[in-house]
């Protein structure tokens, strides 16, 4: 399907605002048959981290040749780079703050370009706005497959990554993690998985505690509904993380913890 | 359209995470020509009766052959089944939980199918979304519109289904009702239909008396503008039911009452 | 690309309802080529001026001939008129409520036509949702690029327009304007441009106050990330307007500032 790439925005532009609907108008107004979706656009304001795990969740699930946006960009209207990351299966366009440190983490073959052709930006360039005026004129290029990457800036190899938050094993029966997420049902979403801890995610776990907020957690569970009424229990989310949540109720409200919480396992036997 | 059927969103799963995105990147995957709309994301959390009236509000009005996705799934990793409902004219995918109630209610054809044909979930399965691993990816395969409905699997006749709460009659001139919904506007939407007190909905209605919250209302206006400043009244509202409404104001801050506030009306004549 | 005109969404129907979904619904059952995208659906209920600010900060970036649908609409289902906007390169669906001011404002060439054409409408017109029955509708027809505006409805001349609240010059050097808009990163967005003080813009402006909420701001800022932690600066926004922001943080917080607050600027020397 020549011309016709998905185009997808992971940013923090809201959509109490026009920024979004605007930015799909400049790729629309360059390339008419393109397709755009959203992952999200309620990363958290600033939050360059949030915005890498939303993007590192999801976009591998769509085709091969997708053009992912990935906007989180304090730094907008600074010397901070504009890039295009391709990993032979996908391309992204993002600013060089690390945004898209997740996405280098899972792909091994990887080609970083520094977004330098001018004459693909809508003129004048905000100092403020590079979504419209830098990333989507340059995805809604792209999208039409008849451009060379290499039209749109040179190589770069220094590019910017960040190492995710990682639990700290205090020994082999204790570690401790972090809340990176909260999210819509109030799963409390932490940076631990299986390979951390297996014993906790074996089908018989052995006894274990888990310290989050003002409650200590005891069960794990293999489906949110097994969670008896107001209990709150460890499952393995669809993230590939341990989350803390209880069944039909939102986790972060009953155990009062948030974003950022620490999260501390201990293997009892 | 071979191959390009409609699909559209009806789930509790929320804008804030990249949970639908990502359903759509599966979509997309399986059948690079799909269109996808969202009809809401919004339903209360775990609220099966919030997913079966945005859904039964919304359906019609689309295009025939359309296939609509409908997810308000507190037992996902459960045994509850995941189904396919025809109605010859559309086609809805859902958990098996009553969230198409209201669909079965408008609908005189009806086959039934529970989804068992695995080799089209993403695999591996997880057990907390198959909004992901399961219900888009069927509904991938389904939009292509090359997979005879007969191999996602066998027809079900005792598919759950529960009855919306009706208003009840105390006596001809008195009948007790509920809010069903507060919708943006801070509108109260109430289950009292025109068939259930014809009287309130004539052109010159005769007195009467709705109390609820902490407000009794009088009149009933025809357009929103019609009311008076600060004036709490009754409308036909575009769902078909009686709202409680104010002209620019949000009645359920006026009032004081929120979803499953009782409404009772009484004609006094 | 006949028959596929893009149609884009600016309402404040929020996207907690059923009611945007529905309204494409209509639009793809009338015209299955359609191709649909929001601008905005969260402009303040009932406020026509927040909603007109939203779509003349966008349109333009679109494709030629596209057909913007405009709501925000306190008085539907009365005798308000609904109408169609040709500036010659895009089409505006709106009540006729001033809506499309700032719209009217940027463009010199106009014809706007009432529609009355009632056989386009979904048939029962409900006197409370005309987005569904009239709006969406009309739209769906025009996209398909087959029926003449002719069709519509007559010409007329007497349209509602407003003028958007300038800035008032108290002397040469000292302007009072107003926040018309907080964004979703807390930036106070004025109505002062740099016409208004061109002063205030310059590479390196004078000394100047502007005092807004509880704060005085004393330094322009050519980019967000020019702020220092915790400044509350001013700065030339995307939208052509001075704002008030502070780097990573929001400035409406720290002010203590929202929609419609004064700001005043003094140029001291």
């Amino acid at each position: 399907m020549p011309g016709n790439r998905l185009i997808t925005f992971t940013t923090d532009f809201g959509t109490s605002d026009h920024y979004v609907g605007t930015m799909k108008g400049v790729i629309y107004n360059i390339n008419p048959a393109a397709r755009v979706v959203d992952i999200s656009n309620a990363v958290q304001s600033y939050d360059v981290l949030d915005g890498a795990l939303a993007i590192a969740q999801s976009y591998h699930y769509f085709p091969v040749e997708t053009v992912h946006i990935v906007i989180v960009d304090p730094g907008v209207g600074t010397t901070r780079r504009a890039i295009i990351a391709d990993t032979g299966r996908y391309l992204f366009i993002a600013p060089d703050n690390g945004v898209l440190s997740l996405v280098y983490e899972r792909e091994e073959r990887l080609t970083v370009r520094h977004i330098t052709a001018e004459h693909y930006f809508l003129q004048p360039v905000s100092r403020t706005f590079h979504g419209r005026d830098i990333f989507a004129a340059v995805a809604g290029w792209i999208s039409r497959g008849d451009v060379e990457l290499g039209k749109f800036g040179e190589i770069i190899t220094d590019y910017a990554r960040f190492a995710a938050p990682r639990p700290k094993p205090e020994d082999d029966k204790h570690l401790k993690g972090v809340v990176i997420k909260v999210d819509k049902f109030g799963n409390l979403i932490t940076n631990i998985t299986p390979k951390d801890m297996p014993q906790l995610f074996e089908e018989q776990p052995p006894p274990f505690r888990i310290q989050v907020g003002k409650s200590e957690v005891t069960t794990m569970r293999p489906a949110y509904a097994d969670g008896k009424p107001g209990e709150v229990f460890g499952i393995l989310g669809s993230m590939g993380y341990l989350e803390i949540a209880s069944n039909r109720g939102a986790a972060s409200r009953t155990v009062g913890a948030d974003k950022g919480a620490e999260v501390s396992v201990l293997i009892e036997s």
